[in-house]
């Protein structure tokens, strides 16, 4: 493993980018100040780390050059452009974005469950490579049920989300909030946030989805190995949260299961915590702030004993995001995970 | 059928009864002024009833030896408490608590789906008795599968809710519009609804469910005539929103259904209005006032031809509770109900 990673963060203003940069300032094994990098509208903005202000530059090719370790947090259409630039400097990227994760040729890695599929960067090993950070709905889904896939099987997983509107960016929230004060502005064409809910999240897609529910669905069979065989449906819905993703989830097992073992297998897996308690659980608001997945409201379906109930509550910027991110990039510096 | 029924509203300060009295206001049947009846502490109050203002009587037992026809919506205490006295005073109650909807000596109704077991008031008639209006999520689930279950015939229904805050009546309105301003009150032990998704409605049962949960489950099969072979599961939870509530829905079906025949049979009852679109749908907001039951997103779950999933929104203070009170009001009193 190289000794020193020259480490930088690409969109490091945004809500994702600047969770980015807390979490490597709290990260004991990241030892000098990474690389600050946004569009040409953001550069000059100053991002506190450790005690000073580091000031975000317009990215350019050249940047590429003098790094080893980049997250991406721009948007798809950087990552698109950006990408395959800093691969070619040998640069090792994990990406936030859609752009590449259900490309074959790359990772689309949630560390709790198939960590074990990344490689530290080393002299000997390949020279640069993009790792893809799962959607966010995605994470905390795949983190609630991935224990039950490994160790009894799914057949059929189900889920409506309650999304947080911090998930569609920093503008959004803006809106949310001007919203809250004074209802809609008429003279844009916004979609009413506050005090409402969209049942749609992102463009329409062919198969009679949003583009969310698509994600959630072929990321979820990625993440976990499976194929069409685990049949999925999600709908997507946008809540007028501020920060904390909700997925009410039914799940159908390959055998009959009890809320109380279905708690112990998947707890055997770091960063989830679990209540067998068919009442207990999170909210969203209670849950922003923290790194780990929530599952509470654990129970059997009462119709059919080979199928369980939960809700599950994550940090969409963090688990969703940042932190599930920032996880990759410890594998790829050859440190924990957690 | 009696010429002129006397009728009246108990609990008429309330979000639902005031609703309940501009339906009346605004019905052709009801010929004269309404009785306002509410607890002592709302006495006096005054509401506008076709251009004049209508003063609140504290409920006395003696007021129902004038009427004939009163529309409940007090709370279960003030039902099993006045319920009763109002029958033997020969009054025939609709009554939108829970105290009797699970009784077996009372009907529960959704007019569209079972008002044919209600009988006109006569002379002939039973004097006195009560009908329940259902809870306010349950109503617009059964609008949205009754049409499914009477042509095709539902092996299984599973929800998620997604209600609104004035499903808690005034006093949780009044709440949230304080949050959305300020936050919670940390000197009263509030729970804060502004910006947070709850998924817990009432009091937690035995079961591992939440007593809304166990509403809809009961009193969705009571509806449909169905037992306990209909396998039912509900999440229900509480987000941010002032008026109307949401539900997605997955169903199984007894054969293969396509959305377009589905929709098809769906619209063949009144008050609905079903869009076989997967991406067309409504938000709360917008059917806010509307009394109408809306079904968007239809579409078939791609791994089984048996399921569809569908979002389902209606405007829980009017079809949810008053509107549908009042359909079952206008059966009694002969009336066409639509």
């Amino acid at each position: 493993m190289k000794k020193l990673l020259r480490l930088g963060v690409l969109g490091a203003s945004g809500l994702v980018g600047r969770q980015m940069v807390r979490l490597l300032e709290e990260c004991p094994w990241v030892k000098s100040d990474p690389l600050l990098l946004v569009s040409e509208k953001s550069a000059g903005s100053a991002i506190p780390f450790r005690g000073r202000l580091l000031i975000c530059e317009k990215v350019l090719a050249e940047h590429f050059e003098s790094l080893d370790l980049v997250l991406f947090s721009a948007g798809g259409e950087a990552s698109r452009y950006w990408g395959p630039i800093a691969e070619k400097c040998g640069v090792w990227v994990v990406d936030n974005s859609s752009a590449f994760r259900m490309d074959g040729d790359h990772l689309l890695i949630v560390p709790e469950i198939n960590g074990h599929l990344i490689e530290p960067i080393s002299e000997t090993g390949p020279s640069g490579g993009l790792v893809s950070n799962p959607n966010c709905s995605t994470i905390q889904i795949a983190m609630a049920v991935s224990g039950l896939e490994k160790e009894v099987g799914l057949q059929e997983v189900h889920v409506t989300t309650l999304q947080a509107v911090s998930g569609a960016g920093q503008s959004s929230l803006d809106i949310l909030r001007a919203q809250n004060v004074s209802g809609a502005d008429s003279t844009r064409e916004e979609r009413l946030l506050a005090g409402n809910v969209w049942p749609s999240i992102g463009p329409a897609t062919d198969e009679g989805s949003f583009e969310e529910e698509t994600k959630v669905v072929n990321e979820l069979r990625k993440i976990l190995g499976r194929s069409t065989d685990l049949a999925i449906t999600c709908t997507a819905t946008r809540v007028p949260v501020e920060v904390g993703h909700c997925a009410a989830i039914r799940i159908v097992c390959n055998r009959d299961i009890s809320a109380e073992e279905a708690a112990a297998l998947m707890v055997s897996q770091p960063g989830i915590i679990v209540s067998s308690d068919p009442h207990h659980f999170k909210t969203p608001v209670q849950m922003a702030g923290k790194s780990e997945v929530h599952v509470g409201r654990l129970r059997q379906d009462p119709g059919n004993p080979r199928a369980l109930l939960m809700w599950v509550v994550a940090d969409n910027l963090l688990k969703g995001a940042a932190w599930n991110s920032m996880q990759i990039a410890a594998l790829l510096a050859g440190q924990d995970a957690w």
